[in-house]
């Protein structure tokens, strides 16, 4: 028997204000791939970081939804099943289940198009903050500031897209606000607007063990999908792609992470966080509570009503789960009590240097100023994804386009709208049982939120239930057609104040309200703390210098760590689960969903290699958004994907840690024996592989 | 997917003070066969325990180091790998290691006797309260009563045994302090002296996952042995032995444990649990911990070294690790303001009642008093199944023997004496090198705790080092020859007084200090904690009425609860694991110790049924001391073998709680796959089976 310490170990609270110190002892970052943690990673792990082994993995991550990455040169895609997902459910119809059963594309011509999917490959990025920042400096209001800096922005992105080689291939331009908005970088892509489904396991073997076992570790997850790029029709030629690592992975082993990690809040001040803590996540919370609850009812109706709903269920039970996690951290003494101290010793390093203003207290009063409104900026909203916000999509634009870039709301400026047309256009099927349901909450929750008396709960329900508005203006849409859709689009203010499509008519009388709102939310919350967070970014630089990592922003982002098992509150977890380990798992529960095996699982349980590696953790620093970033090895070769983080790197929204924060990875081996062994997809085995199949015979 | 409830479940904090308004809410209490939850048990689970059902419970039922059952009629003893090791390692040698290897006796006449080791089965307990408070009336002071209390209870046993019947077997007679003192209770056993070894699997997949694994579930521990008790040469009849159940465990099934817990501290006041927490505690958590160093530093000396140490280092791992689970339930703020409310509750109750004194304050005096001397109790003794702690034995024996019962130290009553004799004779090889370390470390610690100048360290280390006395006692001793033994046990005090063996020499040298302490320590804490406690226990029972088990005492108890999953922080765990689970832990740490399999399981890996289950659990309500009980249906057949319990539960010695508290058992399936598939061991399988093996042929 080996002896092992068995002392607890205290948390590593290594946040990003500590990074310059921490530097040689936490795997903290999500790094832009122009400030690469290039000397952290030759210290910790003797690898050295060349321009070319950066460019390549460049090259090869992709922004798919969240984040996916080449690995054959035909436009191959790997990404996680419940990053497919969506396009998955927007392919199945009634009868046609295939995320239930999974879906095997025999060949090339069998491949179904992804209704609305695009994927896009950063080129090259540049620093345009001068240029924003100069524009900006001639006004001298924030509502001033947040419409020059808007024009700005969409002028550099304008003239961007403009100036694209003819046959490079669509070219996509976005200004990219980092480190609070103190930066902006003009991020070029390169954009395929085909992209197809090659391959899907069973929804039961992608997501293994449900909701329960999302976020935890031990995992016994296949969350994998394939998909392809196409360009004029063909497999698009993607010569910057991974190659399946050759060498087995190993405990200890240094990796790397190329994804597009979504948010996080690790420099937000203080006042930001107790406002998180305090107002904004128990808000969210129990909407999201709400929300499961519906889809759960829905869902218990029948087998085709939880088909219909199940990637709203997932991804409500998903972001309620990650909530809890962050709002546990948020909630922890000392996760406070260590992020007081850093802004302490930031706030007396300021002084120390003479910094003028107290940028600090400028956030607090904005955050003040968004209590004050948040619940009327929560329930005045569309939804996610439902006929209601397609309506509102399509009214907004329509009147948004009309004002010059400056004036509109950010999210319609020019290089934006390609992406919401193609939102609106995307053959996706709607079900109009699950959009009264989905419409009856949001408009329920607008009411118990605001009361009855408020504008816009008289102007939607107009004494009505929430029930039977929804009833009335669901059933009675088109928008459910693709050509009224594609009409409506296409026929400006004057086509939208012409319908009566009842849900147009809804979003009509809701856009004064959300758009006055989000324009005073932009210009009294975001533009305010924007100031702020510039002065605070660059008293940061100076105070603990350049080798800070920004805030996640959605884009290309590296991370780096070692493949590590933990000690999970005194229960040693090692690095890898085993098929044989998901096996076990099921015949513990005896089976019972959500722990029974998929039927190709089970049917392959007798012939399938019990010691393949199923699932990975890794101390590399991710967060939500790195879903489908591939897991790369020294030689920059795949050895995995990432798919999730455990319950205890919820908190790394506001804070690394290492302790027993882990980042989860599908392992390379099990997407090749779900494809060889359990799934008769060999052939984009052998594309993954790099092999041309050779028949062999003595 | 099957949607569950996310809500984390409050702590079901179940005093046994509470036990009567709790009753039907949790499945508390390790209770006496005399008093057993019949009312309880048929309200949560309908099933009706008649008196032959507990009569044949407790005739199989059997005390053996911890606890053990009769499953055949002749005499087989089912019980722990952990529970046998010290027979196991009695029995073992250089070039001859049982616990490593494992054992399998061939025939019955291979089987091999375990020095010192007994076997009991309770026949029979009768309420003997009265005379031992009659007796102690006379007394005015805690010494008297002191006296006359052991004088009492000494007289009561010898007079027991003196009634045995001829032919009824070796009749052992003891009496029982239950409910802190408040009762006493006479227990009569049946006891063989002759018990064998008959079985036991390797260590490494009895204790599969070392101490990491300890108190951990999932689980995959073979944590069994078997044993048989000879009388006169032969197997001993057992017609009261469990049968193996013949329908399988499911969750949700009622199961039932009897065995012998040690010790619980459910009924202590507040001022006894911080005594625990801030002084106790403490002092045996650093022990624990020099120990384990100490023996950790011994086994890595060389293969041979770590054989010798191996039970030592298993007890003093399992101990700490126990200790730390204790020491953090104690320094919850929760147990403790939950205990407080309990007793402000109980307090007030009292008053009410107008019940005279103030018991709580006199257990604090006693524990105040005992704080002040704790140092000087803990450092002053012999050490644990030391070279030592013969020599103790053998010179306090020689000298309290000569005294009148009442004025002897409690156990070397007369009854007892046989027990002191048999351990002293035990045929145990004894390791000079580690002898030497460990008493060594016994001096080093006592010096460390009293000060060079304290008179003890002042007679034992007589200006030298601990490691040189160390040294020279042992080197020189012939305490490890039997023959000396035996002379000094037969010589009484003149043969005491006449030896010049170093370790006798030391042994006298600390008798006086001892002895006074030990009297100072009946007199002044436990005679006045036991009288506050009658008072306490009386008004308990007036009350909150007599349906509440005391606190465990190392007798028979009767434990019940169901075969239930948890939810571990939000980790989904089921009820059970199975041997192909085993086999994937061990692949998922790519094979390293203490996650290894054994050479014999990783031989029968591939016929091994991956899905036999191989550990279970339940809230069945379980302590130290339980190790090795039986756990039953409700038709009282075996189904499994308790061995531990998860880290949770290690507040249950202050506090039962079933929200994600579970005990743990080996499942029946489990031993007998081992016996069939991994050890080539049919007979004992067919024995265990109750079968008598048909040649089978066409």
């Amino acid at each position: 028997m080996r002896a092992r310490p068995r002392a607890a170990r205290g948390a590593v609270l290594a946040t990003s204000l500590l990074a310059a110190s921490l530097a040689a002892e936490a795997d903290e970052g999500m790094w832009t791939f122009d400030n690469p943690p290039v000397a952290a990673v030759q210290q910790r792990y003797g690898v050295t970081l060349t321009p070319e082994w950066l460019s390549r993995l460049q090259k090869a991550s992709v922004k798919l939804g969240a984040s996916a990455s080449f690995v054959s040169g035909q436009g191959l895609l790997l990404t996680n099943h419940h990053v497919a997902l969506g396009c998955i459910e927007r392919l199945s119809r009634a009868g046609k289940d295939l995320a239930g059963h999974g879906f095997v594309a025999p060949t090339r011509a069998a491949e179904l198009r992804c209704p609305g999917e695009t994927a896009r490959v950063l080129q090259s990025t540049e620093d345009v903050s001068a240029a924003v920042q100069q524009a900006m400096a001639t006004g001298s209001t924030d509502e001033q500031r947040n419409t020059l800096r808007k024009a700005s922005i969409g002028e550099i992105e304008k003239r961007c897209e403009a100036a694209g080689q003819p046959g490079a291939g669509q070219l996509r331009c976005e200004v990219v606000a980092l480190y609070s908005g103190s930066v902006h970088h003009l991020y070029r892509y390169k954009q395929w607007d085909d992209v197809r489904l090659v391959f899907a396991p069973e929804y039961q073997a992608a997501f293994y063990g449900g909701d329960p076992d999302n976020f935890v570790f031990p995992r016994y997850a296949f969350d994998f999908a394939l998909m392809r790029a196409y360009e004029n029709g063909h497999p698009a030629t993607t010569p910057d792609h991974l190659k399946l690592a050759s060498a087995p992975l190993a405990e200890g082993d240094v990796v790397f992470v190329a994804g597009h990690p979504g948010h996080t809040d690790r420099l937000q001040t203080l006042a930001q966080l107790k406002f998180q803590r305090d107002i904004e996540l128990p808000l969210d919370l129990a909407s999201a509570r709400a929300q499961q609850a519906l889809l759960q009812a829905y869902s218990a109706r029948s087998p085709e009503a939880a088909r219909q709903a199940l990637d709203r269920l997932f991804g409500t039970e998903n972001w309620l789960k990650a909530m809890r996690g962050e709002y546990a951290a948020l909630s922890t003494p000392a996760l406070m009590a260590a992020k007081q101290a850093d802004e302490a010793r930031f706030r007396a390093a300021y002084a120390a240097r003479g910094l003028a203003g107290d940028p600090w207290a400028d956030v607090e009063a904005a955050t003040a100023r968004h209590a004050a409104k948040v619940k009327e900026l929560k329930a005045i909203g569309y939804g996610y994804k439902t006929l209601f916000s397609v309506a509102g999509d399509l009214v907004e634009q329509a009147y948004e386009r009309r004002l010059p870039e400056g004036e509109r709301l950010a999210k319609f400026r020019d290089a934006a709208l390609p992406e919401i047309e193609r939102r609106v256009l995307a053959e996706v099927p709607y079900y109009k049982d699950l959009e009264v349901a989905r419409l009856a909450g949001l408009l329920a929750e607008a009411r118990d939120l605001l009361g009855n008396e408020h504008a816009y709960v008289k102007a939607t329900l107009a004494g009505a239930t929430p029930q039977a508005t929804a009833e009335q203006a669901v059933r009675a849409s088109r928008l459910d057609e693709l050509a009224v859709r594609r009409a409506l689009l296409g026929g400006g203010v004057a086509a939208i104040e012409a319908s009566d499509d009842p849900l147009i008519r809804l979003a009509r009388e809701a856009y004064p309200l959300r758009r006055e709102l989000a324009r005073w939310r932009e210009e009294k919350i975001d533009t305010p703390i924007e100031h702020a967070a510039e002065r605070l970014g660059q008293a940061r630089f100076a105070i603990y210098g350049r080798d800070l990592p920004p805030d996640a922003t959605g884009t290309l982002r590296l991370s780096y760590g070692k493949v590590a098992g933990y000690d999970a509150n005194g229960v040693a977890t090692p690095w890898k689960t085993t098929v044989g380990g998901l096996v076990a798992r099921a015949d513990a529960f005896d089976g019972k969903a959500p722990f029974n095996l998929s039927p190709a699982v089970a049917k392959a349980r007798s012939h399938i290699d019990p010691q393949v590696p199923l699932n990975l953790v890794t101390t590399a620093d991710i967060i939500g958004g790195n879903s489908g970033s591939p897991l790369v090895n020294r030689r920059g070769e795949w050895v995995g994907l990432m798919f999730d983080s455990n319950l205890e790197a919820l908190g790394g929204r506001y804070v690394y840690t290492d302790d027993k924060a882990r980042s989860l990875a599908v392992h390379a081996q099990a997407i090749l024996q779900a494809l060889e062994k359990v799934y008769a997809a060999p052939q984009v085995a052998r594309e993954l592989r790099g092999t041309v199949a050779r028949p062999h015979r003595r």
